[in-house]
């Protein structure tokens, strides 16, 4: 027997996305076959969502409904600290710590020549116009700690520092609730570089 | 900040797939986003295919585009045989081997008196319209060996024989590939009590 195509169809496509195989496609494709046709519906109707309703904020490209997003309409927020993050996932992240009341500005990748990544690719010239037009006490880089997300901040550091503002870049360390003992060498390392007085 | 409704909107519904979390959700919620138009709307498209185009064969309730399945309108296959099954992924789990060239039964379930699933909420009637209409020499009962299956198999054997049509299941034993040092014991004790004379 072959498995109908409307079926296969449907698993191939699921199993497109990331973290989902031909077996979990499978027995998701066979669960939505099952639900009531309003759960599908509404399903359906939230995945276009996704692409028709939610642009990239003028400002900031975070995610918005609007042309600007929440965080740069905002009257709360702190306009003259911008954090330079890689993905809107990671807005998202630190938003969830409520320890940061600046703004955003999200690059939508980090510099990687050998993948044809560059400067222009990225949203920096952006960045440099955000820096230029409004009074900016602080750029906070805060890119992923490996070879890109470095190589991405020294270069940033670089530019922005010409422009006598101040760079500051969050911490590495020992992750709270880690052990010293079964923490990575390079870790280690950099906490005991980073040491603060206390 | 808050999420912007579409996406949070967007991981709800796709946290509702068996299997998929929050934290899963919103990475294929983001992939999703970041994914081109063209791809998006196959998934749409795709997704919607399995509730419209999808529907169950009108005489063996296994998943069919047309009103009867590949399998009930083959001539290869083998009408006399009646193989029972609980899902639509048992037919598929079977199809696959390329051991068996009858035909299939999906009962849509198997008996739970407490979850109240009786015989009437299973394709239990239609089966033995069947079994009543055509000449079927065997009904192979491939239910899965736990306490609903069995009890469900019981049943299904004891109404098929008073037809006096042979009902058979299908062997259980130690899994191919299996360790005896490892089995549990109930399936050692099966495999032992359904030994065979080679």
């Amino acid at each position: 027997m072959q498995i109908p195509e409307t079926l296969q169809n449907a698993v191939d496509e699921l199993s497109k996305l990331p973290g989902i195989g031909k077996k979990t496609a499978f027995r998701l494709a066979l669960n939505i076959l099952k639900s009531d046709d309003d759960k599908v519906k509404s399903l359906v109707l939230a995945l276009e969502g996704l692409k028709s309703k939610l642009h990239l904020c003028k400002n900031c490209f975070n995610l918005s409904e609007d042309d600007e997003c929440d965080i740069c309409r905002s009257n709360k927020r702190d306009k003259s600290i911008i954090c330079v993050v890689e993905e809107v996932s990671d807005v998202i992240a630190i938003e969830k710590t409520n320890e940061y009341s600046g703004t955003y500005h999200v690059l939508g990748g980090v510099l990687n020549p050998l993948m044809g990544v560059t400067p222009e690719s990225l949203k920096i010239n952006e960045l440099m116009v955000r820096l230029n037009n409004i009074t900016i006490k602080e750029v906070i880089l805060a890119l992923n700690p490996d070879t890109e997300g470095e190589t991405t901040a020294l270069y940033l550091a670089k530019r922005i520092k010409e422009m006598d503002i101040k760079v500051t870049r969050i911490a590495r360390g020992l992750p709270i609730g880690g052990d010293l003992e079964f923490a990575d060498e390079a870790t280690v390392g950099r906490a005991v570089l980073g040491r603060i007085v206390i």
